[in-house]
């Protein structure tokens, strides 16, 4: 159907699974409408969405946005914010099929509600089994310095990795590290050891400079979004948007989650920092 | 899949189009916190998006809902603003199926996108033919004293008349009878009449007391979500929810929209009064 009604229409291959799923963009929560542009804004909120879809190995098909802008924002920020959402779907052949726009006496609020398909079982974090190996997609920690807004959701490797049959649970980290982990430890009845030596930090962890080691902002960070996911084979593969299979640690049956160093073990408390923007 | 992944997956019947959409409900805009309880804010957020479904004449399969929540909003609040939503989607067989939900310093904010299948094309505002009927399905004007918060969405009404294939455009009255006249009408590129006296005037409109008559508001005012739709039949139908098709007037070649009254036909200016809270 043409644009302009209440509802826009999708017609599925049969067999196909609809997945579905929506994340807000809040103001002062996700991003900072003092400091960061409307392109950016519009382009996290839509790739917050997209990495959803990655999570589960899924391809995403189309989006539904919702915007609610402070009265007086202007035309041309309503625009840019629009191009910015627009912008990130188009990267990742996902068209913006309808929404709501309004004004109010708020702050700036988007919802973008994502449709994905998949032609085999999505990946869920109830899979992972014990002696499997878990898996980062690339470096975590000090996505705080500017990644949280810039990050390339990682849905073709995500796809590639569900397509082959190479994973058993998978989450995106948007929480931080350890509590994703413990998202896929608590959906799947089981435990973790994290080698402390093994965890790729990003460059951004080392330049935080705050009473936090690279290693916690690693471990702690959240909107990193990158995949974290476990798997029964020696994985060693990568694409060509730079992501790559990181071996950082090993499913066990005991319940928790532990950091090894040197041969010994810690547990880790998933709390370790709240991150907050 | 259970709930708790990132994304809810759902298997569509082959042949079935899936329909999907997604509207804000906004403190100050579309409900008053200070006045407004809660679970009726929640109802109403669901029942915007069910009324677009009816408006398309498809039956509301799923809905993915979030909300930013004013800090400090307690938990009490936020349940029953969720068993609101949840409430409003089951009485029309529609389902949660996931969502996100958020504190921000920032007033609150819903939004439900919506899902919903149809077994027929959907019915679209571009149908409408020169001579054909046009319909309400109920009296309008005057919500604004409390129908806006507490309407039943025309779901079971607007599937029957898409089913026996009975309507050739239809919208459900948000922006109020003469603007959603309006769209039918460009999209259709036709014009329309409406006869003064066939137009069902709801009792609230008489109990507004300001300086537009209740014609006028039953014209002017919005969000009264009953259905405005043509049809080539001369259609008399009703419904078990008290709906039925009552005629208000014809289409016609001529681009524009006139009331007729007594026998003189006068221009509508759609933008007879700008609803706000």
């Amino acid at each position: 159907l043409p644009i302009g009604d209440d509802l826009a229409a999708l017609r599925f291959q049969a067999g196909d699974i609809l997945l579905a799923g929506a994340d807000q963009a809040l103001d002062g929560v996700h991003f900072d409408s003092r400091v960061h542009d409307p392109r950016a804004i519009g382009r996290k909120a839509t790739n917050r969405n997209l990495s959803d879809c990655a999570a589960m190995g899924c391809l995403p098909v189309a989006a539904i946005v919702t915007m609610a802008l402070p009265r007086g924002s202007g035309d041309e920020f309503a625009r840019e914010l629009y191009m910015g959402i627009e912008e990130a779907g188009a990267l990742q052949d996902c068209t913006i099929i309808g929404g709501d726009t309004a004004s109010w006496d708020g702050k700036l609020a988007i919802t973008v509600a994502i449709l994905g398909r998949s032609d085999i079982k999505p990946i869920t974090r109830a899979g992972a089994k014990v002696g499997e190996g878990i898996y980062l997609s690339g470096p975590v920690g000090g996505s705080l310095l500017g990644r949280h807004m810039t990050f390339r959701p990682r849905v073709l490797f995500g796809h590639m990795l569900a397509k082959r049959e190479s994973v058993s649970a998978m989450v995106d980290i948007s929480d931080g590290l350890t509590r994703d982990l413990q998202h896929i430890c608590r959906a799947s009845n089981v435990g973790a050891v994290l080698y402390a030596s093994a965890i790729p930090i990003h460059d951004d962890a080392m330049q935080m400079h705050d009473h936090l080691s690279p290693l916690e902002h690693a471990l702690y960070d959240g909107e990193d979004y990158e995949l974290l996911f476990t798997s029964p084979h020696a994985l060693q593969v990568s694409s060509s948007d730079g992501s790559s299979s990181i071996l950082i640690g090993q499913v066990i049956s005991e319940p928790g989650m532990w950091l090894e160093r040197n041969g010994q073990r810690t547990p880790i408390d998933p709390l370790g920092w709240d991150y907050q923007l």
